[in-house]
């Protein structure tokens, strides 16, 4: 395999041989792959594409250039879920503790916030106490105790991909869909799971902004899994505005456990419910039970038992008046009145990291209270002055988030209607 | 200049600012830009191009980024010759003392032999004593001193071009119309010349194989060379067969000497004459002086000069028959008898090569006294039996050049005629 060959291959449309593909990866993951090599045969494949038998064996090393979870000492189907990532997207957080109240287990591996989406590990940890840096054989440990656990990246697991996904960051090669699915997929089947359900979001505050991009990147990752023997179904949801009202950390545990305990808004529950059903239906247990486990406090008391497994402060759940706040709430008002006609999701992701409630940069610290009450959704009728959502601030970027917020919201005369929330689904 | 915007913008087929790409190769100059970034935009250049703006200021750029020769106390045109490079390709050793002959300084820097083309450098150095690798200063002295002086590339001119190629070697970024022509062009204009002949090659044994791809380079660099200020003409020559009969060093050395006495094949001085025809006019002297300076002997007492000058022993010259020659001659017979009607220049060039006369890498060492004398040419009809060329090798690589010669001639059974020499002109 010389890396060079490799490279001319893709540039000029050819098929990369799998078994080449994977002495690539794991020569690369030996550090004996220059960088440079490597940036040009990425974007040579952001251009070329992979095809499904080079996405396999891309995936597939990627996946063994780690560990990889042997999770068959516990009984029943091991499922989980996996976002392309969107703004107020908290699903996680309610549906994890659902689908393991209902029997099934979720060894789940999660990520942080970067550029305008929140990241589920983020969230848990405005949780005081809630640590997401467990040990892989305590988190394997806590998956067999209570079914469920909820973790960040750890070092074992698919190391050819954190160096992949740090260099594509630098040289522009992040949004390839066959990178993007094999990065997914390889770190998912990492961690033993036999079924998956892709949550891929489609709108202005997601990635893939338009369906049909979205329909392509659920394709590739369905067929890439299937491809590796596990059962997985993406569902292409809408992500034209936040979801539900909280945008910001401890806001979004709070509307989280509203949702637990059979409340919270329609969106967020219908979201949540349709995932629960599809991971239930996946691995073999009774769909219609999510909604029952939600109505009958099984849900809520999983979610307490996860949040006590893993040092967090089980009173902030009991009541959630004790986590984090901010020290300011002030309304965001409508300049006119009409209808909302669109939503720059992705700008209102902004401006929730402008207050602290997301990060820049790697290194950037987050504020666990901070973020944004959204009041006003698409084809609400608003009149002049009336409050389209409240920022939670502690007095830092505020001036900027309410810059960004003034081109996020289209105010239009006629009356708008917003999408299905579930669009589509493949697999 | 944040250089992952740049390979973002690139990638996504928009333009560059000049100013931009100027800080670019000038901050890759001083080591600030990592490899792994400037091979992603390259393959990103590779795929959208550069349009004559861009392609402007990048070759501007890599031409600063060292030293700029000033010929301007040199009175009269200074005038050079680029050629893509191609088999049996020497013109550079008559033509240079022909148009010098003719009053015009010729300040040529050249390049040794990579692949299956020969080089220059590599030709002159198989001259007793005679030395490429003079200084700037010498070099710029000799020009003014006898109005020619053919070098190698040195540390101090276009170093980004250096770096820049190197990394395009190994990451499958070297055929790209507007990288070889920025690389060609910047090398060239670096060298204080008013005028540039370039002869790009088309045919098997040329980087570019089809008319429509060199018209393409050829119109890039013209455009490039004008819009710098330059007067340049390009012209589109045949290399669908070996220019002459010689492949390899001495070999050609000698053909080069059996044209500046009047001789030679009748190819190597229709193109010679051609190109300094090309360079007189540019360089406002008469063209039809090329054919009388060789006639009337004065192109080759320039070549003596050149030879003295540069430490070469100008006894070889005057006899040929003390320049190295293979140990061994043996001929290579056709299998077949009928019409020459495709040769695979390519092919002939890998196999000089095989018998030490050209590297596969840079650290092969050259025998300059072995190569091909090729006695059939396009069209020619031939017998089985009958030598189609001469190996003159010492025991090195005698059957792997016999069996890449094997594949290289097409014998049929019909007449088949060559194209002209000299396909097209451009600019």
């Amino acid at each position: 395999m010389r890396v060079v060959e490799l490279i001319r291959t893709k540039r000029d449309g050819g098929t990369l041989d799998a078994d080449d593909i994977r002495a690539f990866i794991a020569a690369y993951s030996r550090d004996e792959v220059p960088d440079y090599q490597v940036a040009a045969l990425l974007m040579a494949v952001y251009f070329r594409g992979l095809d499904p038998g080079e996405l396999g064996a891309w995936t597939d090393a990627m996946l063994r250039s780690g560990d990889v979870l042997d999770l068959s000492h516990i009984p029943g189907a091991k499922v989980d879920k996996h976002s392309t990532g969107g703004v107020g997207d908290k699903i996680s957080l309610p549906l994890a503790p659902i689908v393991a109240a209902c029997g099934l287990s979720v060894p789940m591996v999660s990520g942080r916030g970067l550029g305008h989406t929140g990241g589920t590990l983020d969230k848990l940890e405005s949780i005081p106490g809630f640590r997401t840096d467990l040990a892989v054989d305590r988190f394997v440990a806590q998956v067999a105790d209570i079914g469920v656990s909820l973790i960040g990246q750890t070092a074992e697991i698919t190391p050819a991909d954190k160096r992949l996904y740090a260099l594509r960051d630098v040289t522009g090669t992040v949004p390839s869909i066959p990178l993007i699915a094999s990065s997914i997929m390889s770190k998912k089947l990492a961690e033993g799971i036999d079924a998956l359900v892709l949550d891929v979001k489609v709108g202005t505050g997601a990635f893939m902004t338009t369906e049909a991009d979205a329909r392509v990147l659920a394709e590739t990752m369905v067929a890439v899994g299937e491809r590796m023997g596990k059962r997985v179904v993406a569902l292409l949801t809408d992500m034209n505005q936040p979801l539900g009202q909280a945008v910001g950390n401890a806001l979004e545990v709070r509307e989280s456990i509203d949702v637990l305990r059979g409340g919270g808004p329609d969106d967020i529950r219908e979201l949540t419910l349709s995932l629960a059903r599809t991971m239930l239906e996946l691995g073999g247990a009774d769909p219609d039970d999510a909604a029952r486990a939600v109505d009958d406090g099984r849900a809520l008391a999983k979610f307490r038992e996860i949040v006590a497994a893993q040092g967090g402060d089980v009173a902030a759940i009991d009541d959630p008046d004790q986590l984090p706040t901010a020290a300011h709430v002030e309304p965001f008002l409508a300049e006119r009145g009409g209808y909302i006609a669109a939503i720059d999701a992705r700008l209102v992701g902004v401006a929730a990291g402008c207050l602290g409630a997301g990060r820049a940069t790697k290194e950037d610290v987050i504020d666990p209270g901070v973020g944004l009450m959204v009041h006003a959704r698409l084809g609400d009728a608003i009149d002049a002055g009336q409050s389209l959502l409240d920022l939670h601030h502690n007095g830092r970027g505020v001036d900027e988030a309410r810059e960004l917020l003034k081109t996020a919201y289209t105010i239009g005369d006629t009356p708008a209607k917003a999408g299905p929330l579930v669009i589509g689904r493949v697999g």
